[in-house]
C-alpha cells in the first residue's frame, strides 16, 4: 500500500519558489469564496512520525488567512473529557461553516495506537474504526468536506530523519525516546496502519497518501490536494443547491415505492441523495395505509388513571426512591440523561418538575430546546446536543431534543427528507455512545389524544399563569395532527430499540403520566446501579398523607 | 446583623395559597418581558445550611419558566478549571441577555469557606471579596441585574432543623457529618458572614437577609424581591436609554474638564454614569494639547533596522531559544498569553507566525478576533475571551484582542463614552487574574508611521497574494488616524503596569520587529520560569546562514 509513498519524489528549490506565490493566491481566493459556504472544512494529518504533520500544519496556516482556520491537537483526556463519550472532545473543537480546522490524528489516534501496540485485538479496531467512519460520514452528510492525509516515510527514511534532527541542536527535542520506540515497531504500525486506510478511505473522507520525505514535494502534494478538493467542494455543493430545487420540484409527481418497506430511508449515501430523495409520494400513501391500520400510539390505552389519593401516595413513593438512587449514582458517577417529547400540553413541563422535586439543584439541568443560535446554526445540527452534555454523575433533561429533527423540522420542512431520513441512524449512533460510556438513557413521548390536547388548550386560556403557554404556533402545530402522527411512529419505530427504548407515556392522566415516568426513571436507574430499592408503595397511612401534600406545596 | 432574620416570621397556609396565584402571573409577565431585554438576571444564593437555599432554586423554577432559567452550582474545580483562572468557570455559566441564571453560592464559596474554618485571615478574605465585588461591579455596569440573597437561620433553628430532617426517611440524606461539624462552628461562619455582607452589599449588587425558618414566608420574599427588582431594572433600562440619547446631545456642547488628570474617567459607576459621560468635548481638548505635545507613540525611534543577515541569524537564534524555553513551560505546565494590537499592515500576521514557526501546532491557537457571534453579544463583552482561555501549557496568541473596545468600538462609537471609559480598570482586572494564576502575558503594540502605512497598502495591491489583506476598511480606518492614537496613547497609558506591561514595537522595519517580539516572549519566558537562555547571537558562520535561510523558506 505505501510503496508508491516510498518513490524519493523531489520537488526543486526552483521549481518550488516558482509555484509557490500562483497557489498561494488561489489558496486566498478560495479561502475568501469559502467564508460564504454552506460547509466547514476538516483537514486531518496522521502518520509515520517525522513525515511533516506538523511542519504541513504550520505551512497551511502561513499561506492561508490563519483567522479562519483552527488547529486542533489532542493530549490525554482532561477529567471533563473523561467524564463524557470520547468524541465529545472531538464534537466541541469542530469548525463552523466556512472555516478550516486542522486536526492532528484526533479521532484516530486512540484505535490505531491501541492496535499497534497491541493492546486491541482486530475486532475491536474494526468496531473503532466503524465509530470513526460513522463520524465522518455523519459530517460529511451534512456537507462538510472532509480531507485526510496520510504521511509516510519509510523505515530507513524515518531513521534518516530522526539522525538527522538529532544532529540539530534547534530541533533535536523534536526527537524523543518514545519516537525511538516507535520506530522499532515500525512494521505493527505500518499493518495497523493498513486496515486503518482500507477500512475508513471512502468517498466522502478519502485519506491521500503522502510521501513525506522531500518537504517541497510533500506541500506541494497537500497544497494542491487542498485546493483541488476545495474548490471541487463549492462547485458540487452549487449544483447540488440547484438540483435539490429540481429535486424538490420532482418528488410531487415521483412514483411509490414499496410503502411497507422504509428501511432504504435512513441509508441513502450523499452521493445517491437526489435520487433518493423523490419520496414525498411515498410518505403521503405510507400515511394512507397507516391510517387504516393501528399504530403504536393508537394502540396506547387511554384509560390508566391514578385518583388523587394513590397519586399522592405514590409520587412521594417514587420521588424519595428516585432520590436515593440518584445520590447513589452521583457516588459512582454515573450520568443520566432523558429526553421529553410529547404533544403539546401533554405535561412534559409538569412530569420534568415532579423528577426535579425529588433532586438536589446541584446534580441537575433542564435543557429547553429552543431556536438555534448563530454558532449552533453554523454546525451540524448534533452539536448543540454534544455541547450540552454534563460531567459524570449529573442528571440532564432534555426539554425537547435532537428529535426535532425527525418531527418539527421534518413536518415543517426545515430539514431535506434526505436530512430527516439519515438523522435516524445518526441519533442511534449518537445515543449509543451515550450507552456506551455508561450513561442512563431514558426517552419519554407524552402521548394525549387530539380531544384531550383541545381540552388542555382551553383550559389554559383561562388560567392566567398559564396562558403564556399557549401560542398561535400551539393552534398551527395542531392543525398538522396527522402529519405529525406520521412522523412519531416512524420516529418510535426507527430510534427504539432495546438498549435505546422510548417509554411511551399513556398522558392523558397527569398524575398516572408523572408516575410512570418516575418509576421509569427508577427502573432505569435500579439496572444501571445494580441496585433494588423497595418498590411497594408504602401502606396508606395519615402521616403519609400529610407528608405528600408538603412535598406537593 | 442578622437580629431581625431570627424573629420567626411566619406566613399561613390560607394567606399563602391566596398570593400564589397573582405573583406566579406577575413573574411569569415579567420573564416574558425580560427575553427581550438586554440584560441578564444573575440571582445569588448563599448562607446557613438547612436555610432554603435549593428549595428556593427549586420553587423558582417551578413557579417561573424553566427554558430560560440556568441553574449552577459548583463542587470542586475540574482540572480543566484549575487550570484556568479561578473565575473562569463563573464566567463560562453567565446566563445571557434576557435569561434568568441561578446560582448557589458559587464565587462566594471559596473565600467564604477559607475564612469560616481560619485558612485565610481577614486581610486574604477582604482581597478575595474585592476581586468578587469588581466581577459583579463588571457585570452589572454591563447592564445585569444582580440579586444576592443571604439565607439566614439562628443557631438553635439549624440544629432543629437538621434534627427534622434526619427524622424523615425522605429527607434525611439532606443532613451529612459535614453539616454537623459546620454547625460546630457556627459562630465563626457568622462572623465572617457579616464581612462578607458587609463588603460587598452595594448599590448594584445588594445582599437580601431572608428569615429561612418558614418556607412560606421565604419563599414569598424571594419571590417578590425578585419580581420587584426585575420590573425596576427593566424600568430603569428603558429610562436609561432615552436618557443615553440626551447624553450623546448634551455632550457635544459639554464644558471641558481638566484635560490633564483623566483618571476619574475609568472610575465612574453605573449610578452616575449618565452625568460623567458628558465629556465628548473633554476628549477633544485632550487630543489637541496632546497634538503639540510628544506622546509616547511619538517618541518611538523610527529608525530601528536589521539588516538581512543580521536577521536571519537573530531569527533562527531567538526561534531556537524561545523553543526551548515553550517546551519547559509546557512541561511545567505554564500558560502564555499574547496579545498583538497594532496599525493595519503594521505586521502583526507576520510576527504571530514567526512565533509560531518555532512552536509545535499542538502547543499554541491563534485566536483571531472578528466580529462577535450572536451568543458572545448576548454576553459581557470580556465573555468571548474568558471563554478561549486555555488549557494549562498552552500558548494562545491573539491577533487583535480585548482591547478592541478602547480602539475600535472607542473611535467607531460602537461603546458609549462610559463603557469605554470603565474598560480599561475591567481589562486591568481580567489580565490581573491571569497574571495571579501564573499565567505569562505580553502585550504588543506594532507601531508604524502613518507614511509607512500608506506605502505598505500601496505594496499590497500590487502582490496578488496580499491583495486580499487589504479591503475598503482599512482605507476609511486610515483616515482617523487621529482618533487612534488619541485611543492608543489612553490605552497604554491606562493599562501598562510593571506586572502588565505593553510592549511598543517599532515596527518600520519588519525585521526589527519581528526579532523584537521574539525576545520579549523569550525574556518573559525567562523571567517567570526562572531559567536563562544563552541570549548571545551565535556568531554567524556559513552553515548558520544557510540554516536560517532554509527556515525562512
Amino acid at each position: 500500500m505505501f510503496r508508491t509513498a516510498e518513490l524519493g519524489r523531489k520537488v526543486s528549490r526552483t521549481e518550488f519558489e516558482q509555484l509557490t506565490e500562483p497557489l498561494r493566491t488561489e489558496l486566498l481566493e478560495l479561502q475568501q469564496r469559502l467564508l460564504g459556504a454552506d460547509f466547514p472544512v476538516i483537514v486531518l494529518f496522521a502518520g509515520v512520525d517525522g513525515a511533516g504533520k506538523s511542519e504541513s500544519i504550520n505551512l497551511i496556516n502561513e499561506w492561508m488567512d490563519p483567522r479562519w482556520i483552527v488547529t486542533r491537537a489532542y493530549g490525554p483526556a482532561s477529567d471533563e473529557e473523561r467524564e463524557r463519550p470520547e468524541f465529545w472532545r472531538y464534537w466541541r473543537d469542530l469548525p463552523p461553516c466556512g472555516r478550516v480546522g486542522l486536526f492532528l490524528s484526533s479521532w484516530y489516534s486512540r484505535p490505531f495506537r491501541d492496535r499497534a501496540v497491541g493492546h486491541a485485538d482486530e475486532a475491536a479496531f474494526d468496531k473503532a474504526l466503524e465509530r470513526v467512519a460513522a463520524f465522518e460520514r455523519t459530517l460529511a452528510d451534512d456537507g462538510a468536506l472532509i480531507l485526510k492525509f496520510w504521511m509516510h516515510l519509510g523505515k530507513e527514511a524515518q531513521r534518516q530523519r530522526f539522525k538527522a534532527l538529532e544532529k540539530d541542536p534547534l530541533q533535536s527535542w523534536r526527537v524523543t525516546p518514545a519516537d525511538w520506540e516507535n520506530w522499532g515497531r515500525y512494521d505493527a504500525f505500518i499493518a495497523a496502519a493498513e486496515r486503518l486506510l482500507q477500512r475508513t478511505s471512502v468517498g466522502y473522507a478519502p485519506w491521500q497518501i503522502v510521501e513525506g520525505q522531500d518537504h517541497r514535494y510533500r506541500s506541494l502534494t497537500i497544497l494542491t490536494t487542498l485546493r483541488d478538493a476545495i474548490r471541487r467542494h463549492l462547485e458540487e455543493r452549487a449544483v447540488r443547491r440547484v438540483v435539490g430545487h429540481a429535486v424538490a420540484l420532482a418528488e410531487e409527481e415521483a412514483a411509490p415505492a414499496d410503502p411497507r418497506n422504509p428501511s432504504p430511508m435512513d441509508t441513502d449515501a450523499p452521493g445517491h441523495a437526489p435520487l433518493m430523495a423523490a419520496s414525498g409520494e411515498v410518505d403521503r400513501l405510507l400515511s394512507e395505509v397507516r391510517r387504516g391500520l393501528p399504530s403504536i400510539l393508537d394502540r396506547l390505552p387511554t384509560d390508566l388513571v391514578l385518583d388523587k389519593e394513590t397519586y399522592a401516595v405514590r409520587l412521594a413513593h417514587e420521588q424519595g426512591r428516585l432520590n436515593l438512587l440518584m445520590r447513589e449514582a452521583r457516588t459512582r458517577q454515573v450520568s443520566t440523561v432523558l429526553v421529553f417529547e410529547g404533544w403539546d400540553a401533554a405535561g412534559k413541563g409538569g412530569a420534568i418538575r415532579r423528577l426535579t422535586q425529588a433532586l438536589d439543584a446541584r446534580d441537575y439541568q433542564v435543557i429547553p430546546v429552543a431556536a438555534p443560535s448563530d454558532e449552533e446554526k453554523a454546525h451540524h445540527y448534533l452539536w448543540r446536543f454534544w455541547r450540552h452534555l454534563s460531567r459524570a454523575g449529573r442528571v440532564l433533561i432534555f426539554d425537547r431534543s435532537w428529535y426535532g429533527r425527525v418531527l418539527v423540522e421534518r413536518v415543517e420542512g426545515f430539514a431535506q427528507p434526505r436530512e430527516w431520513r439519515r438523522a435516524y441512524a445518526e441519533i442511534r449512533d449518537f445515543e449509543e455512545q451515550l450507552v456506551e460510556h455508561g450513561i442512563v438513557l431514558a426517552k419519554f413521548w407524552m402521548h394525549i389524544t387530539r380531544d384531550e390536547q383541545l381540552s388542555r388548550f382551553k383550559a389554559r386560556e383561562t388560567i392566567p399563569y398559564k396562558r403564556w403557554k399557549l401560542t398561535s404556533e400551539d393552534w398551527r402545530n395542531r392543525e398538522k395532527w396527522d402529519q405529525y402522527e406520521d412522523a412519531i411512529n416512524d420516529m418510535i419505530e426507527r430510534t427504539s430499540t432495546s438498549r435505546l427504548p422510548w417509554t411511551l407515556v399513556e398522558a392523558g392522566d397527569k398524575h398516572h403520566a408523572r408516575v410512570k415516568v418516575l418509576t421509569t426513571v427508577c427502573e432505569a436507574l435500579e439496572a444501571r446501579l445494580g441496585v433494588h430499592i423497595n418498590n411497594e408503595p408504602p401502606r396508606k397511612t395519615h402521616a403519609d398523607k400529610e407528608k405528600s401534600k408538603k412535598k406537593e406545596g
